[in-house]
């Protein structure tokens, strides 16, 4: 992993000069790295060439920063992680020149491998990307049902967890059957996943103490716990915030009060866990290995996330 | 180039439902497909697989509308060719997700063909058209010295010219040495094509009576005839127009018959068919066939737009 920070910092150094800055902010501002990761365990079960899996690894992050960028156009974000975003910093041309930088160097460092499944992957899962994130701009403020909601986050989160999965599988060689039970997990990793980022946005991170931030609910995204609450709960209250463009600290903090006060939470969390059940059982078609405990960890530790 | 248009039609009609319509009216809005020829005809002159030729051929106009899609949302146009563009008639949201699928769908493409080599052309040519849009966007309103203007236009118009000829002469098997050849051509028909473009924007389509439209100068885009006119006209005048975002009729006339009254247009006329002559020296290099010979006329049409 620590090839890959390398590799996506030469990313950023090897921009046309006015994108240099913005790519390298945007590149090394501390993410996870769940992506990379994923794709390289998966390689691992396998028999992959590394200098292949160390640019595969480096552009399915580079890909999720490109669409990061965008999104932050799209939406208005000032910040991510706490610091400004591009946009918000260099304005929104510069932003928009970033984004199409690294969604080219995507594909030219997997131009790199040879491989045009690989081309192919990524591109669809970065269509869907795009028109996941319209989705979403979309249901905005608007009704949004649980069927809608699975639809917008297989496409936002799930598929390029899917690919890194699918990705990291073909490299190494492994055979269909087994490239299919890790995109079935990367799949599900990545519904839990996005569930566990919609339940912290409004119950605050693990080990920190007081509640989420309500995000989600400024900007007016209607999210899997604030579906199940408007069924139950005080929908006015929580109607009152998602439709307000800048409620006031009192309003979010009744509409996250009115969310907290239905089971909402709790069914999210059932959900969640059920799509682990799923990715686990997925991974037990794969041969017994090292690197099959750490994706069976990766998926415990999602849902464990907000516990 | 009839299946061309068929497969740019299939494109749009394969998107994603909220892209139907804006990727078909973007990619059937009657371009004039210069770049899938200029492709198709460099690879005619080897021996290329057909189906590969296509998907080539679609992929860079595929590229090109990509392009145009987010560069209108940037620019903040209305209309393209006549027509409102993605962004005034859906909005930015839908023109940013419709750039975006039809990039992806251009790598996607690619891939079909199996030579990383045009993935990584084609993904080297976009970083520059990104970077090529950002520094026209800088140079708004501000002095441009030629070298930068070529610099922009080596990027923001040649870039692909030349990728469409590299990569139809790759497909074609042809030599380096040949390869190399068109790769020079395709570049200054380029810089050539986009100064007569920017004379048009002057004097007006051929064929057509009357002046021009001054679109650039509206815009404040300091093309090549206006950086010459600057330094021996009135440049009080063209600086009016240039920096006033809305310029009255009046003053835009002024404007035009400013730059007129000096011999701007006769000097980039000049320059090129100094580009053109250079073009048709490097053809001159590849072996004669009726393909050469489109190709010698394609140039020559370039330059004889304006006459």
């Amino acid at each position: 992993m620590d090839e890959v920070e390398d590799l996506l910092a030469d990313v950023g150094e090897r921009a046309p000069a006015p994108l240099v800055r913005p790519s390298l902010e945007a590149l090394t501002s501390g993410g996870k790295r769940l992506r990379p990761l994923l794709l390289i365990l998966a390689a691992r079960m396998g028999d992959a060439d590394t200098g292949d899996l160390l640019r595969a690894a480096t552009a399915i992050e580079v890909l999720h920063t490109a669409t990061l960028v965008h999104d932050d156009i799209v939406d208005g974000a000032k910040t991510r992680r706490g610091i400004p975003t591009a946009a918000a910093r260099y304005g929104r041309e510069v932003a928009a020149a970033t984004g199409d930088y690294l969604f080219a160097e995507t594909f030219s460092g997997l131009a790199g491998i040879g491989d045009p499944r690989l081309v192919r992957a990524f591109a669809e899962a970065s269509v869907g990307l795009a028109v996941g994130e319209l989705e979403q701009y979309r249901a905005n403020g608007a009704t949004v049902e649980v069927e809608a909601y699975l639809e917008h986050i297989r496409k936002k989160t799930a598929g390029l967890f899917r690919v890194a999965c699918v990705a990291g599988g073909t490299l190494g060689g492994l055979s269909l059957a087994q490239i299919d039970a890790l995109a079935t997990y990367g799949q599900a990793l990545g519904i839990a996943f996005q569930m566990s980022d919609d339940i912290m946005d409004l119950v605050g991170k693990p080990g920190l103490m007081g509640k989420g931030i309500g995000t989600d609910l400024v900007e007016g995204t209607v999210t899997l716990p604030v579906i199940f609450a408007l069924r139950e709960g005080d929908s006015g209250t929580i109607r009152r915030v998602l439709s307000d463009p800048r409620p006031s600290a009192e309003l979010l903090e009744a509409g996250i009060e009115a969310v907290l006060a239905t089971g909402a939470v709790e069914k999210t969390e059932e959900w969640a866990r059920g799509e682990i059940e799923g990715a686990l059982r997925d991974l037990s078609l794969l041969p017994d290995c090292p690197e099959r405990d750490f994706l069976e960890s990766v998926a415990s530790e999602v849902v464990g996330r907000d516990a």
